[in-house]
């Protein structure tokens, strides 16, 4: 009774995620003298008192399209989810401090599977110290979705945004690359020797850093009170969810810098490149466009260099540049190649 | 390869949405001083400053289940998404500032169809003088869920909660209520007609005030305000999404008191009345359980009343009673009879 009289139909993933949250929230005004960043960083900031500013995100996980729960056990899905927020406000150089946490689930979940779930989200929230003050639980017609929406705080001096790097301005990255990815694929190949044969018992033994990585990610709440401890103010801040060429273009597009970026200075785990020499897959290239590491990219002014360069949480993958040199990467055979992004796109699939 | 090894399966549907969350939740402990309120009121309450508290309220819409998109336009579904959080924060007698909106939708939606959704979020936004600062946006495997979270801020001594109410205190509503619901049925029967025969046009001109209240409701962002022109601050509140009868047990359960409430005071439009005879619905019936009324109910200590009396906005419905003496309707009949909730319950669907 109510006709769709508009004949024009776009495709939504004609757009793309970041296209088309640009696209639906481009002409939104902001009004109120609190809001400090809206739309368009980690997580948005708003005023809080003459000392501190508070920090606020929201990411929602659709099953089927974030997770599988065939081999993603729920308790493990709860903590997951809490990370993957608690993830955006360390990149503001914030302390995480509240969630809320919302559900909506089919009765084919009994309540003993929502008990594992919470296990998860409270286990995760003790051992981050967040407080978990809110949320809503509802049904659906089906599959799970989890939203979460994490707050922070951090002084007002403090606070890091992704459009601070300036030109010459070192590039950083915490931990290791590509793992989370490379988990996802040997479990992903453990289900279909399960599903061909149901005795099979899965072998992970050789893989338990990647498994862990892919299904117990930890965020870095150590990171915003290490840099703190080395007097660090990054210039600029990302976390690594959708893959380190998609994050470091997010830096450069929103910074207005270009970049070099040093393939062989990507820190990867042993684990990832003879992982990849089995599944004959390029490193650099999982590092690069996997996604879920979870870490945090950041540049640092140059003469910062010295506070960071022994610290073994620290790795120096590249540097900023004018932003009409462009952002590359520069290979181990010192070629110089256009950075791309093909970070994990949720909007692809279906 | 991961076998749910648990036996024990409990249906969700056995503990209801309120004891889902309560089942779920009660363990959970709150660690930061700047936590006031936790789970358990229509928002969460944070420490803000010296002067004023930071409240936040998240609400998940799963289609299918909390809306039609055969009779719900998407404009006014974004717009009634952001109403249903926006209710909540008045409902602490708060000033809403912020909002965050995650949506996670197929690939059945056309750009065309989120942009609609996203004028009526904005509309939403603007009228209420909400910053619309944050939110996530990625693919479903069917359907669309918004989740949305939403800030406000008032001063510390004026921010009210559901546990407050004392016996003898006034039992206060704004507006009218049951008109939601009945439009849900008024637009339910035109859609049942119209898939009979596609020809058909909705005969809607006699239910203008219903189909709004269910397509459009306003949350009452003028209340806060005028509570405190008039220098009353309510002992307890509550917003009205699931029924008045659902409400009212929750304000009584959490101060600990009964209450005795007036049929003949519910005050109903005479559309509501109308309508009610029209479909053979009993209307007291449609005030105490249909729901999502976004007015709000509040208690007052008798020392206010004289200052709200003669406001048209409010409606003294009964009183609040020592706890022992139970909670009930007292009918035009004068028969007293126990309140029972009877609300709508999003896990009673499927």
């Amino acid at each position: 009774m109510f006709d769709d009289k508009n004949p024009s139909k776009t495709s939504i993933s004609e757009l793309g995620e970041f296209g088309l949250i640009d696209h639906l929230t481009r002409d939104i005004k902001l009004t109120h003298e609190s809001t400090l960043k809206g739309i368009g960083d980690d997580a948005a900031v708003l005023a809080q008192d003459e000392k501190k500013v508070k920090v606020i995100t929201t990411d929602l996980l659709v099953e089927g399209v974030h997770f599988d729960l065939s081999y993603m056990p729920l308790k493990h899905l709860g903590y997951k989810a809490v990370m993957v927020n608690l993830s955006d406000v360390y990149a503001m150089n914030a302390e995480a401090t509240h969630i809320t946490v919302s559900l909506a689930v089919s009765n084919r979940f009994p309540v003993e599977a929502l008990e594992e779930l919470y296990a998860g989200i409270k286990t995760a929230a003790a051992l981050y110290q967040v407080d978990v003050i809110g949320g809503d639980t509802t049904s659906s017609t089906s599959g799970m979705v989890i939203s979460i929406t994490a707050l922070g705080e951090v002084e007002n001096d403090k606070v890091v945004y992704r459009n601070g790097a300036k030109a010459n301005d070192l590039l950083v990255v915490t931990g290791d690359l590509g793992a989370a990815y490379l988990g996802l694929q040997v479990l992903e190949r453990e289900k279909q020797v399960f599903e061909a044969n149901p005795n099979a018992q899965p072998e992970l033994d050789q893989y338990t850093y990647l498994v862990e990585r892919q299904l117990k990610p930890e965020a870095r709440k150590d990171i915003p009170k290490l840099l703190q401890d080395l007097e660090v103010i990054p210039t600029s801040m990302i976390d690594i969810s959708d893959g380190l060429s998609s994050e470091i273009i997010h830096l450069c597009k929103q910074s207005k810098v270009g970049c070099n970026l040093y393939e062989e200075k990507i820190p990867l785990d042993p684990q990832v490149i003879a992982t990849c020499e089995e599944f004959q897959l390029d490193s650099t290239t999982i590092a690069l466009s996997g996604g879920e590491d979870y870490e945090l990219l950041f540049t640092i002014g140059n003469e910062d260099f010295p506070k960071i360069k022994a610290n073994p949480n620290f790795t120096v993958i590249g540097h900023m540049t004018l932003e009409k040199e462009g952002m590359h990467l520069i290979t181990r055979a010192n070629t110089k190649i256009p950075l791309i992004a093909r970070g994990w796109n949720s909007l692809k699939i279906e």
